[in-house]
């Protein structure tokens, strides 16, 4: 960086030579064609060439969902986090009852969400990294009968994944709409939004995309476009009310609307990184997380790491591994970031020490990357075996 | 762009040599340090290197919005818009009172905002264009007694400057907490957070800084953060709720927690951005904007150009200028616009085809700029007269 550029007091900013390798459940590593349009021109929120990028984005977003006939996709303001809560205050009225199935932190966020609300609120509870049973959630909805079912289809903070297809069916057989978190699996594994029966699902740019973290990608059914019309009340949150986005995002009576002022460079990034996903193809990607879990999975496993979550509900783009007796959890991840330039999560919530999550979304599932990893693991836990064993475990697919 | 970089079908991208000069009030050209900061690496938004730089943001905040002892300033990862909605969402509790005083489109937004939330909402309202009559607003806070006071500093849509010190004292006088949106003021203009006796401020990054849009710098004061913290019922948003975004941005007992994924190549962008108008200085930024809106009127009006806006109380960020008669409004704005590559805002809701907007925030107040759009305005009116006749007008202060 040359002179002018250096911060002022109180910016240290990151070396540029001191590039991270983020193998972490998000951010993911930027794709190519992300990074490069985060360098085009600027334009105003109301040009007609953001107009014309945005109606892309909007035909390849439900492509990605799989969303059917009069459903509205569009890119959200804010990170999924928004966008989770964006489902709550569109699809719930004041004293409404949602039922939320939870087997992790981001379920459990779901539910302190719809609350903040004023919606009622049931939850359906299960351990960390266990399996939903459907049965329960079942009973639960005819007991309760909610006017919506929520989940989170890849559940990051554990590593598991729920049976989606399943509760779509529970939904529509007691009459309730259905919301899914998708932002772990939505860009990286095949996703059906109409076949599953679900209404509003939405995910983060920085996650299976591999776009810069600010955006949550988003699509709502025709049915939950219709409930949201019939609302009694207005959506408490002007800023992510899905009928104020479509004045912008659509052509009404009037043209677009301006709504507010969307960040256009993301939008260009977040555009490319769909399309990228896109002409890769969903089963492309989930073969490549899929490949690369299980050679990690069976390297990792020689010096103790065993997998948190049955293999039947594993989310295969999270492999969440306990971290075995007497490996020092923090500081092996500390001499992995600052020695070895590589980010690994541990755990969250009553986890945190216990596992690690490695992502393999979007562009942090390549196998170069991982070989890094090992590279890397077996210098600072001197189990120089761990690179070959990697290779061995994913050379018969290459 | 090489042809892997090519975008997919649907997603039309904008020509690179097709640079369009953005003179809109909001978004502006990137600031060069911005732009560097955009191409900086990647990291988790739980990295040590993320965290130091946020502090830097913090203390450039404190410093940008004078704020005083005990406030809390910090990135809120949305627009201005979600900003605005975040002071309504975590200063009042369902049914509290506030008055909101509104000379425009953005006052406007403000009331419907802080009606979602359940707020009883007073309005004191006038004329898009006409000054705050402080007399009436003293008034109507002794009559109505609300929690909050709130009112948009810098009316966009009729480049009004609002009399926020003296509202801020009529804000105390009652006993009122006092909201103030600075999109269009801070980081451009003089600002004191403390001083003027405002609780919460925020602003767009995309404003008055330069930096790309998508972020919302803010800062509440201590007695703001008191009052979130004595409230009964929790902020209707996880999201924007400052309790939740403090245990991000700062060191509490245990240490800094996970709230959501930040957008981090928006904090670096935006944290280059506010130190660069610090290192400028706001006098010199408002001396820099007040020279070029002088210079500009000065051209226009030989047209017919007219002011919206009395001189005592322009805002010196957007200068109004009521297009005059027999200019086609939308016509001549779209030939700059595809024939020259320059952006110029008309005017919103009932100043739409009446006004133009012309921005002169941060990087839009360059003279150069300026000196475009007269030699562009020149050609498509044939008024050949207009370069010299804004350079003159500028050579005094040269």
């Amino acid at each position: 960086m040359s002179a002018n550029h250096s911060p002022g007091p109180g910016h240290p900013r990151p070396e540029q030579s001191d590039d991270v390798l983020l193998l972490t459940p998000g951010p993911t590593p930027l794709h190519p064609r992300a990074l490069a349009a985060l360098h085009w021109p600027v334009r105003g929120h109301m040009d007609p060439d953001v107009f014309a990028y945005n109606d892309g984005i909007v035909a390849s977003l439900h492509e990605l969902y799989g969303s059917g006939p009069g459903a509205f996709a569009a890119l959200l303001s804010g990170t999924g986090s928004l966008a989770m809560e964006a489902g709550f205050m569109n699809l719930l009225e004041p004293g409404e009852r949602v039922l939320v199935v939870s087997n992790g932190v981001f379920g459990d966020r779901m539910a302190e969400m719809a609350r903040r609300q004023g919606a009622a609120v049931g939850l359906v509870s299960f351990s960390l990294g266990e399996p939903v049973d459907i049965e329960r959630v079942r009973a639960e909805a005819e007991r309760f009968r909610p006017k919506l079912l929520a989940v989170v289809h890849g559940e990051t903070s554990s590593g598991v994944m729920n049976p989606v297809p399943a509760l779509g069916a529970v939904a529509r057989e007691t009459g309730a709409l259905f919301a899914v978190d998708a932002v772990t699996t939505v860009g990286m594994l095949p996703f059906a939004m109409t076949d599953w029966g679900i209404d509003y699902a939405y995910t983060g740019s920085q996650k299976c995309l591999s776009a810069p973290p600010g955006l949550a990608p988003v699509a709502f059914s025709a049915r939950a476009m219709a409930a949201i019309e019939a609302r009694r009340t207005p959506v408490a949150s002007w800023y992510s009310d899905a009928l104020g986005m479509r004045s912008y995002w659509e052509n009404g009576e009037g043209g677009r609307s301006y709504h507010h002022t969307v960040p256009v460079q993301l939008h260009w990034a977040t555009g490319e990184a769909v399309r990228a996903a896109l002409d890769e193809g969903a089963e492309a990607r989930a073969r490549r997380a899929a490949l690369l879990a299980a050679a990690t999975e069976r390297a990792l496993a020689s010096i103790g790491f065993r997998p948190l979550v049955a293999v039947e509900h594993r989310l295969a783009t999270v492999l969440a591994l306990t971290v075995p007796t007497g490996l020092a959890d923090e500081e092996v991840r500390r001499r992995l970031r600052y020695d070895h330039g590589i980010s690994v999560a541990g755990g969250l919530g009553e986890l945190s020490g216990r596992i690690w999550r490695l992502g393999l979304m979007g562009e942090n599932a390549r196998p170069e990357h991982y070989l890094r990893l090992m590279d890397a693991l077996a210098r600072v836990l001197s189990e120089p075996h761990l690179p070959a064993l990697f290779e061995e475990a994913l050379a018969p697919v290459a």
